[in-house]
């Protein structure tokens, strides 16, 4: 089945459209038509080829939200026009421990990603949501509440597992005291689904003017990282932070404002290492810092029908399909209120 | 109470035998008669004053074991003549959330260390173990099995209860994998302890002629963590590694020996700064890097129980009082299998 999507050629050429090539529908397979999908920062690193991983053409895109088409024989699970939603993964081995125990993101044998990984059917590469359909198997597609805007539902698919993930594994629980570092295309979620969990939540950042937002969102109180006194009054103050700034910064600050046996939750990977942690305190109080990757299929499913009882949905700006290059320029000076989402309905696929 | 202890009157000074006022024993108290005494590390720093904190005369010793000589009113746990020991907490609070929940070591108010603390009954500054008597508060003494050695106990005061707290926080069970990092004092009670729990004990070392040591205590693999292929065997196959290695080091090594979900736990404070870990593999596998401080009272006479049901004592060198310097300048050199142990009734009392 051929479609078009928004595609890099190469690492230095802008994203135009061009024609996709989907497998066909096998009988565990789901054909979704893409209404909405997220413009994540992997997405810009990928088509720049910024991890050296890149394969091209490259269609972006692991934020999806769509509407299913048709299904393979073994699906009962969804009908055509069900609302459903895809994210980063869209397979895995299956039979490894992590797949075994529905933690499908750690699994051995690696999962497969949603676009530039490996097909495990095909052996061709996978091609994302900055499309107009994507295939893919029951088992990595999930049910989105019809109750929300699926148009901020789309980010929920990435960013939104991603906090969700490490706040479910952390058992962060009404009336804990949760940090949040950054308020972005993460951190904003961070704000809405810990708090949303009866967390309080503490928002750190260098942008004294994201104070209202933040709050509004959800934050009981607003610290601005570089103030050392507002830093000061917040020291041993908090059980969980979830730390979704990618640049390279100071972890020492952060440690300093955990209670004993606090943990420092890493959901972001900088390019280089951030300056070395002082273990001083971390054995003192027993802190942790931690890594965590994504979520599962299972998490996810969790995370939406939680946001869909709740009437939770992301913060974003609509574009088009032609606006991508210049939604990227704008995520690069973090201009952004708090993810782009592509209207691929509303988006020209005339080729370029 | 006056009797005599070896002590430091200024960091430049070499230890020697001095006269140490004991508290009166107060209705809670446990006046002891000291048998046997650990050399600490930490027995070093502070009388040479490295961390800056110490006040002289300084009397060093926390790994103390010595039979009751009499009890305040208020005793009925302790009769005259039992084995118990003393590690390196004699007070803290006693009513914060760490001390109502038994976990002293976190204290919020900072548990009271036996020797250069602030007695919270006198005001006084605490004396250690270097010494021919202590007087405790019952909740700091520890019941020691009358089976096992007691020269060999004294270590497990400090070194053992350090790497037991750990293994036991992060729940090690029989057929965990545990790693240990470096063969010392704290190195060799964690392969002890681990393997006794049933764990598939690595020890990794720089120094393969500790080999033979390692397996005889317990190690089923011993890995010489300067070979990259040694290391590379070892990937992702641990799930709990427990660092005992004080000096500055790579921890991504370590951190690759992990599999996902697992834990490198830190029991030392370097001088300086270990080389910033890489933070990729923790967010892929979700990673943690943690600290922990000693253990509690609960966990040490835990610990001494396990010992006595599986006759687990140190592995020690015996010394006499006038020794001491002897000894802090061997272990400087990482010359000591595995402990050194003070005989205080082997030991000299004259004044220098
Ligand atoms: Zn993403
Ligand atoms: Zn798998
Ligand atoms: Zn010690
Ligand atoms: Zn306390």
């Amino acid at each position: 089945m051929k479609i078009r999507g928004i595609m890099a050629q190469a690492a230095d050429q802008a994203l135009r459209v061009g024609e996709v090539t989907l497998r066909d529908v096998q009988p565990d397979d789901v054909l979704i038509d893409i209404l909405y999908c997220g413009v994540c920062h992997s997405d810009l690193h990928m088509a720049r080829n910024e991890w050296g991983v890149s394969q091209y053409p490259l269609v972006p895109g692991h934020e999806i939200v769509g509407r299913v088409v048709s299904t393979g024989q073994a699906v009962s699970e969804y009908q055509p026009g069900d609302l459903v939603g895809v994210g980063v993964m869209v397979d895995a081995c299956g039979h490894c421990h992590f797949c075994q125990q529905h933690e499908e993101q750690y699994c051995e044998a690696g999962f497969t990603p949603t676009y530039n990984g490996q097909d495990r059917y095909t052996g061709e590469m996978t091609r994302g949501g900055y499309a107009q359909n994507i295939v893919v198997d029951r088992r990595f597609v999930v049910s989105v509440p019809e109750n929300l805007d699926p148009r901020g539902v789309a980010p929920l698919l990435c960013a939104g597992v991603t906090v969700w993930s490490p706040l479910r594994h952390f058992n962060v629980k009404s009336g804990d005291r949760v940090g949040v570092i950054g308020l972005g295309g993460l951190g904003h979620m961070a704000v809405k689904l810990a708090s949303a969990l009866g967390a309080e939540v503490t928002l750190f950042t260098t942008s004294p003017e994201k104070g209202a937002d933040a709050r509004r969102l959800g934050a009981s109180r607003v610290v601005v990282s570089r103030d050392a006194d507002q830093m000061a009054a917040c020291a041993a103050s908090l059980d969980v932070i979830l730390d979704c700034v990618a640049a390279p910064h100071e972890l020492d600050p952060y440690l300093a404002a955990l209670k004993t046996n606090g943990q420092l939750v890493l959901v972001g990977i900088p390019d280089s290492p951030h300056p070395s942690p002082d273990v001083t305190p971390m054995v003192f109080r027993r802190l942790s810092i931690s890594g965590t990757s994504i979520g599962s299929i299972k998490e996810t499913q969790e995370m939406l029908d939680f946001c869909g009882r709740h009437n939770i949905t992301a913060e974003i700006e609509m574009i088009r399909g032609a606006e991508v290059e210049t939604a990227f320029a704008r995520m690069l000076k973090s201009d952004v209120k708090y993810r782009f989402v592509i209207d691929i309905k509303g988006t020209s696929w005339v080729a370029d």
